[in-house]
């Protein structure tokens, strides 16, 4: 866990159906987040919420729920209204991306709410007004009705991949082949187009070029050049007699 | 809609749960993606599906089901494994920004799928050799279990973040192969090298895998096919009657 992702808590205000609900949680503890505040959910503790919290009940039991929003955001020094709509209002509006990427740096030193409105209307304008920006998800201007965990999962998403330590690693890369393999193995290669015929050495045209841009693509690997050089030996081997 | 996203496809594999199936049409039209293939899903039509996509039903109604991934994969030049697991003999993979990125940028030459497993288990690693890359969504390691339909919304958002407003375009890059042309291409091999007793059928181990994994970084295009096959029909023409 992060300490930064630790001090976001996602709030969702008058949550309809409590199958969101779980979905959010689940939607959080994938990317690292933990702390969930309910204001007035409709239907809460219920069994749909359980069903698809689906591994994340910790998080729903864990969660706090109150009767109202100032409740759920006391201490929150930092507050983002998550909503599709712009509204006439003088706050600042970022998309998702960015609004991630402010929301971490307020994190370092505060608590952060995400805050997020009602599967059918949102926010109301009263709700965004406790908040100091407005992120809002890109999406389709012909059909943006996001679902409410889908939101919730695209912001996790956003705030983990912003974490430094949210970066993908690797891991442990195979062995690449050296220069000197990799032209071994063309030599050998050209050699035996030679023998088979499909490549006539008075008139080459780009034949060899063409195998190279391929292969140089490819980035060939040590035990990759192992491999093909063997096929190309086997091909010797097996057949010398018959194809020289 | 823009073209590019118009050529890209999610292919859901084997879905056990009809919910996530309407949940992920709604995931693709939020960000503006159309096309769904289905293989062989557990319940289709049902009426779970077509709750939870609450809007997105068009996208229901034209989706495409079939009975293997082959079928689903008719056409599509560029593929991409979306996956939590990391195999042993996995292709290159890409965290879902990177892998959005390359996605788009193969739109513009092709036909690109993204292919999500089942919600149990994933992809298998056959269906996954089928791919060219694999695509990871960057994850709590405590509890990475991401609901399918958020997956295919996570990858949807980023296709449309990652949508260009303004940048240039590559110029005309070369056809890539179809997955037909490829799949035929790597049958034709593993014949050969069975012929030339390199591969023994009795003991295959992961030579074909190793082979498709090399291949695959190479995005071939239609002519390197043409090429390779050109060389692998050389060996049998020539010398059809020694070798076998």
């Amino acid at each position: 866990m992060s300490p930064r992702l630790d001090s976001i808590r996602i709030v969702l205000s008058r949550t309809t159906h409590p199958g969101n609900i779980g979905a959010a949680a689940r939607a959080m503890k994938t990317m690292g987040l933990s702390r969930l505040h309910l204001v007035a959910p409709k239907h809460f503790p219920h069994i749909d919420a359980t069903a698809r919290a689906s591994g994340a009940e910790d998080i729903l039991e864990s969660c706090r729920v109150s009767e109202t929003l100032d409740e759920a955001l006391e201490g929150a020094s930092f507050r983002v209204a998550v909503t599709a709509r712009h509204r006439d209002l003088s706050l600042e509006v970022y998309d998702s991306r960015e609004a991630a990427q402010i929301a971490l740096d307020e994190a370092q030193r505060g608590e952060v709410a995400l805050v997020f409105g009602t599967e059918m209307s949102g926010l109301t304008t009263e709700e965004i007004g406790k908040c100091q920006i407005i992120s809002t998800i890109p999406a389709n201007p012909a059909y943006s009705s996001l679902n409410l965990a889908s939101a919730v999962q695209i912001m996790a998403y956003e705030l983990r991949m912003t974490l430094p330590i949210g970066k993908k690693s690797q891991g442990k890369l195979p062995e690449l082949a050296t220069f000197e393999e990799i032209e071994h193995f063309y030599q050998h290669l050209e050699e035996t187009l030679v023998r088979i015929r499909f490549l006539d050495p008075n008139e080459p045209k780009r034949l060899m070029q063409r195998m190279r841009r391929l292969f140089a693509r490819s980035r060939l690997e040590k035990t990759e050049v192992n491999i093909l050089r063997g096929i190309l030996r086997g091909l010797s081997e097996h057949h010398g007699n018959e194809i020289v």
